[in-house]
């Protein structure tokens, strides 16, 4: 029998499982393949640049006939982008990273599912305000940009804090053990980022696929470096999880300095330009201990609910 | 049906579930109130205060007869002060942050379990090799000194790496929700400290009990800050998680300025002697949110483990 929960029935899918929507690197073949797996594949429409908005809708449409979503930056997203996806009738929309206010109206009247990714307690108050349909609870563990809290406490907090709406757990869950651990904690699934990361189907350059895969443990650190080095206009408030690469190790706990050296902001961009894996930010979780290998992202699906399972039924039996 | 485990099998005890060793606060009271509920107390015994800890043996002898331990911080206490304490046939000795090395032979010689907690996974292989019978993974979300690794995901990092050493999950977890996600984990069980603290058995102040029990959602920070400020001597590597207050405000991320500032650093000593709650570290977790109320140790003990069979039940029954 597979886990049933709030959110299999809300969005019809048939794992507690969804893609995060990373940005860039979670294109239609990825969002795809794990709508395919029975979980929901939420496109990484990120800042909202049409022409790759475009893209990976029409390859999304090509792959699958399941349910699929997209996911934006609040912060940066326009509105226009949000309707060009909703004109598309997603199941979901996902907003992350800032007021989700100025979407919520319309993805409700798309007749869309609105899901608002939150990173501490005050982002939950306004997402439930806001009448998200769905809330994901995102611990500082995850990769790429997020907050402080950490998913373990964080998610019942958020789980009383909204009730009734339904929670997703996001930030550390790389298999089925972390899935299990999400559903225990009271939340309706899980979000899963880096795992799906490392999928032969994600939008990402082999080499920082196989950077992730080969990561060992201890291996990410949550920094503004790489945004500073990048002069990207993220808030400051979220910070970034990547693998530690040199850059970092340069430049950890010398922010200011480096924003004022305009020749190593150069050599970054000189470095970055070429994709010098001794600088780029490569998002990753602190999960990349658990990921040792570029899985096809369905077989990431079925396997970590089923892995899931094992590890509900396996409590206790000692 | 109780929740059995590794954990409650070799500690001979009912739940599984065990106090964390928290220097001063974990006295023979609360560590006896935690075993006569069913877990495994765990005296803190911190630097290795000899007073201190001859005064709470003989309340903890006092108070129960069921299985009990000790715990000590690696890199302050002496080896006397361990034997002290073994000389009292503790069930386990635990030893956190720092080298085990000079004990582990002498807590095996006197028939006790060797228990070592580890913030990273080079310290879980270190403890792997000092013949530990129990791993405690501590994630970052732990009240007091700590690393940097999260729960959730550093959790079965370590399972996987020191199989088939029992490992128990610390750091957010102060309800069954929390325990039962350790379990799920791959844990045999969950160490549980700020939970613990809030109960009227713990040796705190009643304020500072109380400011606890008040603190809301998001209430604390890591840092380094007040260690600075009391002249601590802690390992710079492991900073500690306190309940955010106004001091902190006033130097987070200006570290260095604090230590080069006499009168600021003299106003906080006559401040920390009055116990102005403004400037003294409460040590508390992530999990405060979790916590409303003073409950006895022992009502806890029996709750969380009753919450984490609901919880496990619930799962996959929407």
């Amino acid at each position: 029998v597979a886990l049933q929960t709030v959110f299999t029935a809300l969005l019809s899918v048939e794992h507690p499982i969804a893609l995060a929507p990373m940005g860039d690197a979670a294109g239609g073949a990825l969002a795809a393949a794990v709508s395919n797996g029975g979980g929901l594949g939420l496109l990484g429409g990120g800042r909202g640049d049409r022409e790759w908005l475009e893209r990976e809708l029409t390859i999304v449409h090509q792959r699958t006939n399941r349910p699929w979503g997209v996911g934006f930056q609040s912060w940066s997203v326009e509105r226009s982008v949000v309707q060009r996806a909703l004109d598309d009738l997603p199941s979901a929309v996902m907003l992350s990273f800032g007021d989700p206010t100025p979407f919520a109206d319309m993805v409700h009247r798309a007749g869309s599912l609105l899901i608002i990714q939150v990173t501490d307690l005050d982002e939950a108050r306004q997402a439930r305000h806001n009448g998200a349909d769905l809330i994901v609870a995102q611990g500082t563990e995850a990769g790429g940009h997020g907050g402080g809290r950490a998913t373990l406490p964080f998610v019942p907090a958020v789980v009383d804090l909204v009730a009734p709406i339904p929670v997703l757990a996001a930030g550390g869950i790389a298999d089925g053990r972390g899935l299990a651990a999400a559903l225990v904690l009271g939340a309706a699934g899980a979000l899963v980022g880096t795992r799906f990361l490392a999928s032969p189907e994600a939008l990402l350059a082999e080499a920082e696929r196989q950077a992730i895969v080969a990561a060992a443990g201890d291996a990410t650190e949550r920094n503004r470096i790489l945004d500073i080095a990048r002069d990207s206009p993220w808030p400051e408030r979220y910070t970034a999880r990547t693998l530690r690469n040199a850059f970092l190790d340069q430049w950890r706990g010398r922010e200011d300095d480096l924003r004022a050296d305009p020749e190593a902001l150069a050599a970054y961009r000189q470095a970055a330009a070429r994709r010098d894996l001794g600088v780029v930010p490569i998002w990753a979780g602190e999960a990349v201990d658990l990921i040792t290998e570029a899985t096809p992202a369905g077989d990431i699906v079925v396997a970590l609910a089923a892995e899931a399972e094992l590890a509900l039924a396996g409590v206790g039996r000692t």
